[in-house]
């Protein structure tokens, strides 16, 4: 309505109830469009709050004339909290579905459950009578592709059949997968936090959070993820959070027609995102906070919290993994650490760091070159070729056949006296009979070694492929990539110190703490700080880090270790540059993104950022009374800006006003059609004061005060650029005006500022500074 | 140096290459107080913020100069992360000492270990060699008073002595604690909370963080709270914790002399200190973000996490609780809870919101009367008397007798079968043979009855003691004595639940969860949300007393119980007042602290709050070249306001920058002093070029436009309130003048913003909005 309209342009209480002749009565008439924006613009988050406030005052004062009105208050008063209950019950349920389906589909590659088609292997064989524990992996219900078509499950033929339909499975996921996004949501491709990241920080992209998005999105992940392609399902899953935050938003006015509230909601679903993606309610709310949001107000975090508990229940709800628990890796580890064990810790940390260098470096050059040459013409191609390399590498490895989470889990775990996997191969002494819970220390047996092998092998296959892999034209995350590339190299690393430990008991560095026949060192736990190394080299995310995989363990005594890999990660990563993925992908595809860590610490000053430059035109303006309306249309036509200064005159240049296009438009036209009188020789008056009508032979004037916003921010020109930034960061600018003494003299714009950064930030910082 | 000043004033670097004259040259001195702000004013972020970012572009250019000042930049660099470690040292190892003493002098009150008179009663029975798990509860070692002067420690008479010498010793400990505090440090005395937040928002009260406030405060706690006065270590500690991040702030130039930097050491301290408090490191970083800080930008973020970190593991590398444990409650259950609970859950969220509402209202209205009554005249005799009471009333009930941290630790407690504790005599059935761990439901024994009826009496003396203990001269945390309210109410009713579920199996709201002889109702968890409840209901904190409680009980299984309370008491307190205690005291005592959570919703205009007022004479400005010497003097002389803005002329009044009361002082003064011919009728120059000095015999003029800053804030006078409010909190301003076209016409400062708000709270929204 128009009432935003007045309190945007400030008008005061009692030039409304005066009124400003009837001249203006048309005008209260709501304006079609005011208050939205157009595709790719930025936001005014000043202007969105001031809306916002008003809605609320106008609420307020509507709850005191009756009981209805009160209820309607109070119903608005909770929406927030109804739009984060939906928020999580849908995150939740669909990661369920998510986790379920990806289950099933990544077995299929492999063979299917005769008892039920709908199962995985895992439920198939639980849910047969005849597995007992002893037996848990053989399992008749389940059979694999050859011999459930050859009736011969061993030998080579079986063996390439097995293969063949692997691969064949894998490029049929991949295939529908590129071809769904393709055809139905282009947006629905990579991990989507870039552009969120983006979108949070008050930029518009219609559709990315559409429902056509959520729907596609949600399918290609699973037949992505199920592809077996070096990706994981984090990062989508926090897109698929905020579609379904912006689908409830639409259910409210409060959210759907204001964009800064709708923020708050869409930060507060990226948590719940993360939530279920690892099961770390506290840790997804940090990494919103810490990674992805711009605006994040106190209320916003208790309401994060609130969402990112409710879908991590409801996942628990519907426990697709079969085991009541809420997190993704669970582990348990039964020896502490010791204080020598930092070394490999902070070894590892150093890996993590190179690795995310390399991570980044490696992708951005290659999605590039997707971007300017041949290659991004055939993204269905590219997706079948690299899941055809994937698919053809992964099956030999059993390291890579399976799909990473599970890889990850395990290489996770502890080895216990139950385990049967080819890592927990040790040699038991037999003369030694301990309860099953304290194990020894144990040299290791042929499988382990041959198990380090083929992980060495799987660790050059992941690096290399991951690189290739994110950023193609499907739903792709990299967090579940990146933890299984540290999950690998801390295994070996843990398995190294623990056969060192075992064979050198007398060596100094382990003399003090590592007793013959103690378990000392737990591989799982390596495996663990390489994770949280390489995540962190990639992402650059710190605390969030640390207490996601706090919440995984339960626990604060391996917080140590996780923060000295994580922080020694970071310095390293940091050391060859600053930006993690995510602001990479940002830069490399252009967002106009102010970002809030960046110190901007060149000394320039507002005045060598400012348009117009010396050598361009002045600046349009339009003067308070003195354009015609005819004036005014030719210079809408003729520029393309957002907005116009107005002043007092050409000659004093002095401020009083900004107006923006798309209000000045709708008001001219609906004058044009309404008004009696306005003809293109009317003068547009901006004043104060009813314009006095010299003669009676002249046109009618057109009053737009009430589109003037009488408060514009202002800078002078001798305002050092740092604080301009800091001022469009904090307070969410999209324009600011440059004055002297009163004077207009130019405008900044939030791509200038942007565009200023950029420059600064490949130019010599000296060179700026003297010359 | 001045090179800050230049920044600071925003000269370009032309400018200052080109020189403006050898006028200038004496300024090229430093000023000597350039850059310090006067005891009680308000900091200006931004500028602090310039400073800081100089003062890096500085060393950056340097450490290109040398290896020499290479290595001294990577040890500014890393200056951050020593401060932390020291921080977290030191605030570690004082909750470690203050944990000890207060031990041992709770003990003292009651009797004396006579193996070693240091040991407190724990440490003396369990050193004891003739202490077996059996009887652990006699301990020969530890004597009573009145067992060891008379040798009975039986009869009323050795009651009467214990009884006596428990209430000598309580008064003995407040007369010295109160004594302390009000030779040696006054501002040791209450939580500290408020003033630190008041700090943190950009507030100078010097010596409240200095190292005498740390030493008494660190003594005076520890006699506090072994003297049995309700209150607790909690708030204390984050005060010692911010003196720490003081004291260590100044062995860093980078911190000391900059209050925006020392502010975020501060922050990072209070997390420590949350953190050493409860043994909970993510809950004492929330907490700081939550509660306490006001400016956290990321990197604090992770540092606070580091430095409350290394104060966690310190405190438990000192083990005061000689359990390992890290927690100061560690609590274990071993049943679920069911949803049906979440009544009682819910309707001890609204206990705590009532609780939360009576006692901020009767502490303020008490602390109001000891501000202006004579009774805030005899503080010592206050505290003799409260203490007095309160030793009179707590040594008959067992529960109020001992230290309120253990009672809740006892409350928190699931009755295992080893209990041996009053509240866990429940009757067992003979005939049941279980293992240890799983016991079945029981019906209450009369020890649990008798209980009851002391936890009843101990609640209403609780409740009582609590409002008039908080803020007397000692240092006093309410975080214990509020749990220890909440944890009794809830274990109350738990208990109560508990009885009901084993007497009527039958009735519906039973049926479905609770079979007969299943352990369904755990009275420990009722006595934690119980606890919540209560500190959500005084403090307001949300997410991270949720997140405090949740590592706690290290498990995500409670947090929908304790949310569920947390919110509810929230709820209901807002409904009564929206101010915790924390802003109710800042309010009582007047400290100019915006908070960020009151939405400013009024009408107003930035007209209606800047000074002068139409009926006030005009703003005192200066102009650009035509103000003597003398009449600049005599402005500083009959006003006191800390800045003057400067116009092009009195008749145009276009504002072309702002100068600082404190900078223009020291400049005439040194100019007098150093510039010849300098004199009352010179004229002060803040125009960029030189002056063009008439005649010869003129006296010289005096050029200032360095210490002109030539970037004041300014906003237009039609700026909606809440804009300016919002600027003012976002940007930490300290002033921001008012214009209308490019003319200057008046100024607020954060006191007149505060003010107004303040003046608008106390009106009907409605009156503004339409008169």
């Amino acid at each position: 309505g128009n009432k935003i309209t007045e309190l945007y342009t400030g008008a005061t209480p009692s030039e409304e109830m005066n009124g400003t002749g009837n001249l203006m009565d048309f005008l209260d008439e709501p304006f079609p469009d005011v208050g939205t924006y157009e595709d790719f613009h930025t936001i005014d988050w000043l202007r969105e709050k001031s809306r916002d406030t008003d809605r609320h005052r106008k609420i307020s004062i509507k709850s005191k004339e009756s009981y209805w009105e009160l209820i309607k208050s109070l119903l608005d008063a909770w929406s927030g909290w109804v739009v984060m209950l939906l928020i999580g019950m849908l995150t939740g349920t669909l990661a369920g579905v998510i986790d379920l389906a990806v289950d099933w589909m990544t077995d299929l590659k492999e063979g299917v459950c005769l008892s039920a088609l709908y199962y995985s292997r895992e439920q198939c064989c639980w849910t047969s009578n005849e597995t007992t524990f002893d037996d848990r992996d053989k399992c008749p219900q389940w059979q694999k592709w050859a011999e459930l078509m050859t009736g011969h499950s061993e030998g080579p033929g079986a063996y390439v059949l097995n293969y063949f339909l692997y691969v064949l499975w894998a490029l049929l996921f991949s295939f529908l997968a590129v071809s769904l996004v393709r055809v139905f949501a282009p947006y629905a491709c990579g991990s989507g936090i870039p552009e969120i990241k983006t979108i949070l920080s008050g930029f518009i992209i219609r559709g990315y959070l559409g429902k056509w998005t959520l729907l596609i999105k949600t399918v290609t992940l699973v037949l992505a993820v199920s592809s077996g392609l070096s990706l994981g399902k984090e990062g989508p899953l926090v897109h698929v959070a905020c579609c379904c935050g912006n689908l409830f938003c639409s259910l409210f006015s409060k959210y759907s027609k204001n964009e800064g509230k709708r923020r708050e909601v869409l930060s507060a679903a990226a948590a719940a995102g993360v939530s279920v993606a690892f099961g770390a309610p506290i840790g997804g709310v940090l990494f919103s906070l810490e990674e992805v949001s711009y605006y994040f107000p106190l209320k916003t975090l208790w309401r994060s919290f609130f969402a990112a508990l409710v879908a991590a229940f409801t996942l628990r709800a519907i426990n697709p993994f079969g085991n009541s628990r809420l997190v993704l890796f669970y582990v348990e580890y039964h020896t502490p650490w010791y204080m020598a064990e930092l070394v490999p810790f902070i070894l590892l940390g150093v890996f993590g760091g190179l690795w995310g260098t390399l991570f980044i470096r490696g992708n951005i050059a290659w999605c590039r070159r997707r971007k300017t040459t041949l290659l991004g013409k055939y993204p269905v191609l590219e997706v079948i070729v690299i899941t055809g390399i994937t698919a053809v590498l992964a099956f030999p490895n059993p390291y890579t056949r399976r799909s990473t989470s599970e890889l990850i889990s395990e290489l996770f775990n502890d080895c216990g006296a139950l385990e049967s996997s080819q890592l927990c191969d040790y040699v038991n002494n037999p003369n030694m009979s301990r309860p099953v819970d304290d194990i020894p220390d144990r040299p290791a047996g042929p499988g382990v070694y041959s198990a380090l092998w083929q992980l060495a092998l799987a660790l050059i296959f992941k690096i290399v492929i991951t690189i290739f892999t994110f950023g193609m034209k499907i739903p792709s995350g990299l967090f579940i990539p990146s933890m299984a590339v540290g999950a690998i190299a801390g295994r070996i690393v843990g398995i190294a110190v623990e056969q060192m430990a075992y064979h050198h008991h007398d060596w100094i560095i382990f003399k003090n703490w590592c007793r013959p026949g103690a378990d000392c060192v737990t591989p799982g736990l390596y495996a663990m700080v390489g994770a949280a190394a390489c995540l962190g080299g990639v992402t650059r995310m710190t605390v969030s880090l640390v207490v996601i995989m706090f919440e995984l363990t339960g626990g604060l005594e391996y917080i140590v270790p996780l923060m000295a890999a994580a922080v020694t990660s970071k310095w390293v990563a940091d050391a060859f540059g600053k930006e993690g993925i995510y602001e990479s992908h940002i830069q490399l595809n252009g967002y106009p993104y102010l970002d809030v860590r960046d110190e901007f610490t060149h000394r320039t000053l507002a005045t060598d950022v400012m348009r117009p430059r010396r050598s361009e035109p002045p600046l349009a303006v339009l003067t308070q009374d003195s354009t015609t309306v005819e004036d005014v249309e030719t210079l809408i036509k003729d520029t393309d800006y957002n907005g116009f200064p107005v002043v007092v005159s050409r000659e004093s240049e002095r401020l009083i006003g900004f107006v923006q296009r798309r209000e000045l438009t709708v008001a001219i036209k609906t004058a044009r059609q309404k008004q009696d009188g306005v003809v293109s020789s009317s003068v547009v008056y901006f004043t104060e004061d009813n314009p006095q009508v010299a003669e009676a032979c002249d046109p009618q004037p057109l009053k737009l005060r009430r589109i003037l916003n009488l408060s514009p921010f202002t800078v002078t020109d001798h305002t050092p650029m740092e604080t301009v930034v800091d001022i469009f960061r904090k307070l969410g600018l999209r324009q600011c005006l440059v004055t002297r003494s009163g004077r207009l003299l130019g405008i900044i714009t939030k791509k200038d500022v942007l565009r200023h950064m950029a420059q600064m930030m490949n130019q010599d910082p000296e060179s700026i500074m003297f010359n």
